[in-house]
């Protein structure tokens, strides 16, 4: 369980409130406010404020003086026009805000998104959870052959164990000493300061954030850690924050999935392979103009929709 | 008046509705929401939108689970140590949407700033209003004579009657020619593509777009806007925006006067003159080791603040 | 032509230099350094800085101690993956600078490319040029009837006359009126501010900037602005700048060909009807799951690969 | 000694090119290139690239078609003139790439900027190295009692020794046990996938970067990390920084130090009591009109002004 009564209450409290606003509102986003989705063993998401909702896209496209809003199908046509054309500039009208604990290591991948604005836990002002990820023996893969960035099959039980213990054992040890280098000399420790303390800590420990984002950047976020080739435990966060978006912005999710998500893009000399392949032709790869390893993932993109 | 019966109907539509939400609300800017602030003699700036309020800042640099609030004393001064120690990430928490008409000239100045989402009305899509910037007598001064980008002493009523008569003129004669290049033959046009008619206007045309921005990257625009040595038009826009944030930031507006734009810099060569005067020196340009600019500028960063 | 006898004395000084680096050195672009490229009737592009080349993409993608270039093909399949795979970081290592002249309308769309730092010339500070953009009559086009922004056929040869006519006109008229609001009263003017006098040009007039950006962030722009359904006087300035980087960064751009600039992508619905086609069904819009709009679009991609 | 001699060769050969360039060279910065500063106990900083010079700053400023540079004297002055006015742009006009190596906990200060280009070596492609910071004795402080994000006293030897040998041995510990998840079963390891296995190190892990930023931006950083109050251990990185942009821009680098990194802000509150102390009024916190905090913080900026 990620959060302590302490936390729950404060988190309650102000769940409770309902003030009325002018501003757009929206009922999918508002029932899910301020809530935890848990997300692997210790981390969560939650989101902690938002402004907009689909209407916003559209107010903004047409420049508006009110709402801008017409029949829900012509508005649901616009943003799939927008999306499919990359008009971009409409979707950064929506605005999320999101609180989340997750581990360092992932942190340091997520924060390579430099579009955001973000208010990490300091670990020189305050001292750091007792919380480190531990993976579920079901994902802990061998490194992969062909992918060197990748992951192979899962290990075995014994196999898994093994890494666990030692994951646990040394961010335990890890953390132990940090406390230690941390304590008053009355108490053992050495009364060292949190910023050099920190530096003994495992990247898998657990730290939090407030991360705010507009759309067009948190779809671009989505897109690229949604992906199956993104590490899992990044991927996991992803697909928690998707389901806020479903929530929120329905009709722009919906458009993401068919114009990006689902997309498939064929560079120039794959339209041409996929050009005499609409004409009928059999075409092997040493005829076709492109690498083995092009080759491999054009084969690869095509294969769920070709009959078996 | 800048807004058509129309477009007065559409913003009170919106201003009628009041939904229920958890999210902050500030009761100050909610009274002015959609309302247009006239600003020059047809632009306008209105607030559509906005998220989190003084609380949300606090909330971001506590980190916390709940609301983050503690005893407003508290929260001010927290609000305040951030602000003076450009601890600058929990302001970005704070969002905030105008729909603003400008001038294009201005609207030049003003998309150097590259940290804010636009959507500007489309002038390859749509055509432009029949609106242009005409300035008023008492703001329309002659070149300045010591700055080589700024105004000085105010033309004569006969020299500003006869530039106003130039600026209409011109204004209103490539507007029709404009419209004479759109409009149909058989109308008498040419029926010429919008996205090349556009070119016969007037930089004093009245464009409108919509801008969202975060709080601190709105400070940031207001130093440098709100300014003596901007120019004019861009300033009046500057000043309507600090009287958005008054109603909606009070505290961090209150931070910003005393640490931004009420604050002095002095270089470190400054600093040393300012010691000498500390000590009670009296001291001339010629030995204070500052050039002649230098030495100006310092006496008029201090003379607001000194004995007559 | 668009450069004076003086300019161009001080582009060739800049010209003569030839000073040893230990830097990467691109042969191709130091031969086109300096030198303008025209643009239009008055623009040009001059390329007149550059940092990196093709080696310094993988020697930031392989994180090298030294220059971490290997072989050519094996350098040319890794800047190839980069660029398919949306590795985007290692093409920020490479940066340009260009020097351009251009019409305000277009420096308009231009500027919504936030991520390149600009130094306009500034008419606070100094006194436009005279000089105008005045469109071919081959360019001049009516407005399209299926297409909201964008143009259709070009205009009959006294059409074309006529708009010229006007655009010739009001410009100078606009100019002339500009300078009288400049002009000293002992010249017949009356010695308004620049900062002012300026509103009365139109948005043909020329300015002219310094913009620098990385090569990510200008294969971007360069993927919306040479696209045929950007406007054609952007449109020109976009492929002069693609000669500059064909002769930089010969391998980068030969990705951007093949993996963006002629990459087609088909959304999630059209993937299915793609399958369908694959698999020798014949579909017509009714059956395929597509609005006639989408329907249109996609087969519009297929025309340039399928027999005819 | 932080690099192999490989590394060391692999740089050798780069710096011994000389090829001739039209560009600006700075031969202060030409005779740094790729030599390693030593930063900490294994970490260094490294410029591997670089565009422009002070000329650069002044022909943008000028928007001039040659190199735009006149009388040195003039020069300065407008560099200096362009700083003490926050003209920021011009600056953003030279760009330089580093090679840094670093522990964790200082990549993740680091990467809180926001304004630069990076590429991290990847620990989900390759094995990272067995080097970690491990702080000197005289290094080694207390938590500060007054400042909760700071440091107090120096811990005695004894201390010193026993935190140095935690740290020291749990590294280790951590380091070995990384390499034994990722070692192969017939080498008694688990054949974990890279990027779990990365998780088990200590945050005071060496990681290394390519990082690209440009003048005005790197003006910022330095600003904020050369600052006393930055955790020295950043702090030293931008001391060595500094050096590089001594011989490279060595005119706008004085102008920083006059007018940032030396230079001393009054908030409008204390503006007040300075005009009273310059008017020869003595004044006690209690009649300031300021905060005791506020106080404090003014009379330690005067201090290294005054006469004792």
């Amino acid at each position: 369980m990620p959060l302590t009564a302490e936390q729950q209450a404060e988190i309650e409290s102000q769940s409770n409130l309902q003030i009325p606003t002018k501003r757009p509102v929206s009922p999918g986003l508002e029932a899910m406010l301020f809530k935890a989705l848990p997300v692997l063993d210790h981390g969560f998401v939650r989101v902690v404020d938002y402004m907009g909702d689909d209407s916003s896209i559209v107010q903004a496209a047409r420049v508006s003086y009110g709402a801008g809003t017409k029949k829900v199908s012509e508005d649901r046509g616009l943003i799939r026009y927008l999306m499919r054309h990359h008009h971009t500039t409409p979707f950064e009208m929506c605005e999320i805000k999101y609180h989340v604990r997750l581990p360092i290591f992932v942190a340091r991948q997520w924060i390579r998104h430099r579009t955001a604005s973000v208010n990490e836990y300091s670990a020189r002002y305050s001292i750091m959870d007792r919380e480190f990820y531990i993976p579920e023996p079901e994902v802990l893969a061998a490194q992969s052959k062909i992918n060197n960035q990748g992951r192979g099959d899962v290990l075995s039980s014994e196999q898994a164990a093994a890494v666990i213990n030692l994951l646990k054992q040394d961010a335990q040890q890890c953390y132990d000493n940090y406390e230690t280098m941390l304590n008053p000399a009355e108490e053992g420790g050495y009364g060292l300061a949190r910023e050099l303390a920190r530096m003994n800590l495992t990247l898998n420990s657990y730290s939090q954030w407030y991360w705010k984002i507009n759309l067009h950047n948190l779809f671009h976020f989505l897109q690229l850690r949604i992906d199956p080739h993104a590490q899992y435990e990044i991927r996991v966060y992803a697909e928690a924050m998707l389901k806020t978006l479903q929530a929120w912005v329905p009709i722009a999710c919906e458009a993401f999935e068919d114009y990006r998500r689902g997309a498939v893009t064929f560079s120039a000399s794959m339209m041409k392979v996929l050009g005499r392949m609409l004409n009928g032709e059999a075409i092997e790869q040493a005829d076709s103009g492109l690498t083995k390893r092009e080759w491999t993932e054009m084969m690869q993109m095509l294969a769920p929709y070709q009959q078996k």
